[in-house]
């Protein structure tokens, strides 16, 4: 199946965080690509990238980084696919705060769609609920998960209100 | 036409900054329906509207809101559209970063794509990315864009170097 | 006896904090019930709570969540009683900001009495005197618990000047 | 009529934004009085009138302050009543920052309760909901409160729909 | 020797953190008092420690505390003395912020001579220098004391020249 | 008069500020100094200023700066007089928190007694409170214009109370 | 005379304050060239410039931007040579925080050599002292420039001493 | 070989963070001398080190200081030499919100190089880079480095892509 989701990320040491991407994809049954691009260390592979992707299938591109977070900005540079950047509260960051504003705060004309910090899970969701706007069947998944959220959240209650 | 896109936010105060949203849309040919949905004051107006978008054929949902601005995690909430929340930097807030966190922060499960501080024009721009994963004219007209805000840059260039 | 004070909290991983709410109104014999309603994984759960919570006897609601924190300030959107907000840390948090934010910057219209980050014990405190301000007996209690207060701070200076 | 609601204030300068507060107890038919209490210049004068304010009939106090805000803290500590603390952003305060965290970060056992940044009105309001814990009336009232903000919602909705 | 200093903290958790002011007390051989003083459980003992002190000796008060700390300028409310305030950031605290600005940001007339977070030992110096305003023997342990800082850094040196 | 206070700032820019530490001792009736000195520009100036200072009289240095305010900080590093940091609200400040954390976050031995953001007054009553812990007169003084802060209040509560 | 300093921006409007880096740089006699590049908008350009900088003979690039600002990382991470980055207080900035965070956070192995925010003037003088260690000619103007500062600030003496 | 940089701390503490510095001018072959100079406590050796290093060979100075970290700032009050500062996350900083803002925001016309939090390899990476604006072998260094950064990615992709 030819991968329509791109999950990059600035450095291996993201991947604990931005696994949760892929997993959720995995779940839903949506094909994804994963791989390690920084945009400060390998710039022209993220240029080629990012200027690739629509080529070759990619619809969504989830894009983690930390500290001065470029990459996901940078591949919204490059391309017109809907970005999402998770913002990855690394070592080198300060509490996140540097990692969120280098993401969400964009100028106009180059949106990134950025989620919490380290919501990787979230960033997957989103890509599903993107692909999903075109795909009744997979809105329909999306739906079934929603419910499901809902039935944890009712086993919590039961065990909590036991108590 | 039947909109594609809903605009929606907290007050009429948040009118003037969420108007560029509904401005890009038309420049690039989109249908969307514009309106006042308070989280807070009409939370059952809300639910309304975040259950039924997606049976009138709405496909994204654009919900800016300022302060402790529930209104997008609440939409999201209710529905499996992909919800872009415009954090705004409205009178009542703290420099933003209220507008800002109760917007980003949403636990997973439930995803937000936030855009920048008053950001709504980029806003427009996520959501006719958004539909152009499933519609190549408008991936079209997406790249034309890209190609406008270059040219914009180097008539800068131009009139500065000439300085 | 008809609690008459709600606790509730967006998830499981919250009661380690709001526990300690439920513990001072034992303290008080004033009877509550404790629940999980999420606001955005059982909206409509939150909406029923919410609701029917005054029609049941419920005087105070004390609600406690973190990172995008919405469910206090939804429950307030859709009740008439006092709602207490407790910002939990929670894993997801940023150092505790967007809990507080999120509760606290309410609009015009929709209050949320916000207690201290963690501050579950307060929430329970103030939950007290508002009841004790139709009920003497309870004022006394709080009156004691006051005195108690004050009574172990001199048993800390006995210790601390003894040293 | 005894007034049930006492509004202090640290300065005069806290009176445009604290006024909101006694406008709208004034809408609800509640009895308040209105002073200056300055913790820092008159904390004797804040002693007597924090100790003495349950015996004249005060049930709920509000207090307003900025900066290293400690007025809202200091009458907790010498009353049962609940305190409301209305964070000012007065023009020694830091954007605010200062005064939210000096009312809001209380320590165990001496609750504030806050309300967002200048948000005079909502204490008001959160004042009538405490005493609506018992007097149904005032309760009745505070539903057609909630039902007018409603409307005013929709007021919008109308003319924002228009244009 | 009747205590110069008097050093108080809102609860025997600071002590830890508070200690290092009487240590260095003890070094430059000036004499002090160490006690609890709690702004919001114990205010007439911290009304009454303040009115006071000044009769009972006291020249400088050094108070520390956490959170929406009170004590320092709830105590400079009530004496003439300078009162050195030291924030600690204490487990119920946002990294400190809360506890630096309760403290610092006090308003005109009622000064706070704070030091950095946890810096109970500057605390204890600069009480030291203010004594020895009038003091030229302490003036001149302040020098010794100045002088071995100094020579503490060149130990310093040498260590890591060696490497 | 010998000076007892010296009063120092950054650049002229800061003076609209600092004047008000000036002023207050007028009306106390102590004599100060006031000059320029910058720990940038003029770092010399600076080191013989804080080193003669002692020797001149000065008792006091009340030292004022903005943005990365080093002035306080480092005329403390070279004399053992009491030195009053004021952080100036500068053109070049973020919000004044960089002129804020530069001058209180000094490291163990060197101490800056730092007051509120542009406090340069609180700074000046400081001063003469460190004074008066050697001159009753002085410390009468205090007391008085204690008592004239409380007397304002009063003023206030009378025109409010009115209204 | 062949420009060894390249001074670029994200965008003309940040052209006020970008052209204090020019300034300084005629005063010193350094040769530059001025132009916008845009990160976001034409990052082949950016591209371009930063791999070709120093063929042409450049030897210090400043580069200025606000919000999420990538341009200085982003030319650092295309070049080996020396990168100055100006964080820009502009208009679609969280007072500044964005883009400070966003150009000094770099990640190991990329650095930028961030100056304070809007302190264009700072990066021109950078640069000529980056210049200067190889330019003994210009390492005396930097000599007479730092002797001129001191003067600067001897006439302020001179003025407010008279006052 | 005399050495060209010269890397200064404020403390020992400061080695550990300030070694990687050292480390990578090593793998450049870069002759350094490291030593602990500390801004407040040995002042006079600091201006002794600031206005003696270019006479001893020394061409950029990397200076790394927590808290009120005053170090690269006042060292480049004494010298024309390029200073690299290095906000350190010392024990005694808010999260390295001190260090930064206490280096980056120095006053126009005495610039710091400032570095990410504890980015003291960058220093060391930003100080080669400046050597090599006059030195081609270096430079090619510096190439060659860039290179085996882009390696070490390539690295990373491989184990990343066979998972």
């Amino acid at each position: 199946m030819t991968p329509t989701i791109g999950i990059i990320m600035g450095s291996e040491s993201d991947l604990p965080v931005m696994q949760a991407a892929a997993d959720i994809l995995i779940k839903f049954g949506i094909a994804y690509e994963l791989t390690i691009v920084s945009a400060h260390r390998t710039p022209d592979r993220m240029r080629t990238y990012a200027t690739e992707a629509k080529g070759k299938g990619i619809k969504v591109i989830i894009a983690g980084a930390g500290g001065a977070a470029h990459l996901p900005g940078m591949v919204a540079a490059y391309t017109t696919l809907p970005v999402i950047g998770v913002p990855v509260r690394s070592s080198n960051s300060i509490d996140g705060w540097d990692s969120i504003l280098s993401i969400l705060q964009m100028p106009n004309g180059v949106p990134v769609a950025t989620v919490a910090l380290n919501a990787a899970k979230n960033a997957g969701i989103l890509a599903a609920q993107i692909l999903a706007t075109a795909d009744e069947a997979l809105a329909q998944q999306l739906v079934a998960y929603k419910t499901q959220l809902e039935d944890d959240v009712m086993t919590m209650v039961e065990r909590v209100e036991k108590k």
